[in-house]
């Protein structure tokens, strides 16, 4: 027999990823629609209000501020529900906090990126990472990216970099090398390189090569569109579903966890 | 305190993987190359009689012949050890059996590619189909080989292919889709495709792509020479160290077993 | 001193290509929007009438149907110009006949695709198959699309297909390899083998791969969106400035013409 | 009517690429090896002295130093002939224009690389590099080489950043960017990015980018063994049949010279 679909309220509704949230909503049927709501006093569009969306749902989606998205924790966690999906970033570490209280009383996953393609590649590349011998396997991470980004490597290359130095038990910064030119001699075991690429329209792509005598073994990801960040959120709403109270990420949800 | 190095007897010794083993033992500090054997009644260049081979060594690496390999396992056995890596492939059933029963007495790793990069890979294609939704992620493998080989797809993309429909639950041959000419149609969700390239000298590339609306990950190997094999048969034999009695694969030593 | 800005009038300018191209020529200094039309009647959004805009341009970019194309080139033939850059596709014998004959008048560069790195990457396949011995060097070309593209190979990979075949002498239907399953035995030289993939929303990858003994050569375009064609079409009204009567390709317009 | 081979001599037969010349030529039934030698005095195994090689041989194929080469080229003028091919590297000015000098009476190709696919690779990047508007198609080259090479970008990636910049007519240097780290601000139209990698036992991978909004070109290049150098050289006795005096070099072999 099928599974009720999962009521679902959009935060932040208007925005961009509120309104492909919305679309991403409607079209599964795992999922019902169930209110959607935006800041105080925005009506119309067949938008409820945040107490309203509250009583409807099993999951609220919420792309929006810091700022709001810690009041909605709270809220939610006074009430003893429903549980959150939320994407939005730059969270200080009071705010940060605040989230983690909310999060003893109700199911949050949290994450700075919902691309679950990327996530799951963070979880194998750690894998990898101590899975081979780093005296015989060179970490390599190459990263492209449109001509107009401006800072350099990309930071989902410093958290790939992250994940195979953690693999490794050791900290990225100790091993790191950013850039080569010129007279670099012989390449040292141990180092993760890193190197970038900056042209056209470029979404990104990551690649993470390990590199052996007489072998090489290479994880990637490209990404196309926003698309993919809806599809991660969704995967979370279905995932929290009986989940316990307690603070996630997509790690959990791919079941990546702590190995 | 260094530990001592372990005692390794390489069998099958004056073959072409008996010759690669014997370098790659005898520059690796981690190692003593403790005895060389080969069939018997072979003699000069340094070998001794197998039994002379077997009370000088924790270890004995065979790439030799299936009936070759089931006589030592068992002699092994019934001494008690020393532990086996067995590269030795084309095994019937009833050989099997035997090499089973010795691991009842001694540990044994076996398998048909010692390539730690591919062994590698085949766990993380199993994983990464275990977390995503057949739905959204098509599986697509490509392989490429040089002019002379006879066959296709190849052992290996077979290999992972059964690793993808396994990580799903699934049987590969309902699934596959080994060449697509002509009037094809749209792809069915849950199919896992083929596809073949043969040119040149390539020694061996494979790429599993997992590809969804707006994001695609691919996990990839490229092979160069056979000094990976042997590499992957020391990793083999260091792991065996300590080890109670049984039957190991690669997937083990790399400590990529049952999920 | 600068040139003065070629005129541009866009024929269906109501159409999605035509939407496209409308903003494009917008926002390029090297061209002025003179006039936008669309089929006889269409009026509002600043359309003037077809004989309004043919007086007022140097060249028209029509992305229409076949009729549509055809009756422009041969207006603009009767009335000794503008130029046409046509980009409507689906021709038949008799229409390609008319349009030819227009352009014995005046200068038309007519296309199926308008992408500058896809035909530049015909012409550099044709170039590299005429250099390389097919004896030495194997061509397999591999083509990725999304998941609801219903035929294989692509007609693009088969183009390319057609410009290496082109590039040796020889017919590519003599030696096209579409797929390759079972026991397929070792690759007959002067083969040209294609493969292809199938998921997610890839929207186009091709690569041409020389594959000899020790060294491989390849070449590869990667398609995102259609912003591509829009850029092609605007290069080859720029081309047309001051340029004979003839009916030219995109290859003329990169300089790639017959070798 | 099959030609008679061309016969071939090879000079410094007993050094490494003298013994992999002789192997090639020897399989090759459009050749016929007519004489080896080394330097004075090297006797045995079918060695014969310079003089009586060179009145064997329809072309020399000469791998040894910059002094030995100088001085064969030298004799042969003198002699009007046999036609060389000289794959000597580390010329200094003074012994470059002794070659230049004996291509005036003889035929001379001579190269740094012999790979007839890297050496394409230039020909196809410079004209690719012509065709594309620079301020539409960014130019991106990443290289990747063994764990041992102690330079970077290395030689080859430099000569392609030459190649494409000569296509655009303007000096590498004034738009090369060899690094990018931290805050790198937007790419800048016109540059020229490198990009390397180091790892494991990589022989040398090229691949040049040409990145447009919505579109990508790459070509690249693979090597695997020295194999490709024996096969180019081949190459280039072939072509030296018949040839006026001149020297040459493998673009004119590949039949990409000047445009």
């Amino acid at each position: 027999m099928p599974q009720p679909p999962i009521r679902i309220a959009i935060a932040g509704a208007l925005g961009r990823m509120g309104r492909q949230m919305t679309d991403a909503v409607r079209v599964d049927p795992r999922l019902a629609l169930a209110a959607r709501f935006h800041r105080p006093g925005a009506v119309g569009d067949g938008l409820v209000s945040r107490e309203e969306a509250l009583a409807m749902a099993d999951v609220v989606i919420d792309f929006t501020t810091p700022a709001a998205s810690v009041d909605l924790a709270r809220i939610c966690a006074e009430r003893g529900g429903p549980a959150l999906v939320i994407g939005s970033t730059g969270f200080d570490a009071t705010e940060l906090a605040a989230i983690a209280d909310a999060a003893k009383t109700i199911a949050i996953v949290r994450s700075g990126s919902f691309s679950l393609g990327l996530n799951m590649l963070v979880g194998l590349v750690e894998q990898a990472a101590r899975a081979l011998d780093p005296d015989d396997w060179d970490v390599e991470i190459v990263e492209a990216h449109h001509r107009h980004k401006v800072d350099a490597p990309s930071g989902t290359a410093l958290m790939l970099g992250h994940a195979a130095a953690g693999g490794r038990g050791i900290d990225l910064e100790t091993v790191a090398r950013r850039a080569r030119d010129g007279a670099i001699g012989a390449r040292p075991p141990g180092e993760i390189g890193f190197a970038v690429v900056r042209g056209g329209s470029i979404v990104g792509e990551h690649s993470v090569s390990f590199c052996a005598e007489g072998e090489l073994v290479t994880l990637s990801h490209a990404a196309g569109d926003r698309v993919m960040f809806a599809r991660g959120a969704i995967a979370a709403a279905l995932w929290l579903e009986g989940r316990p109270p307690g603070e996630y990420d997509m790690r959990d949800v791919l079941g990546f966890g702590a190995p």
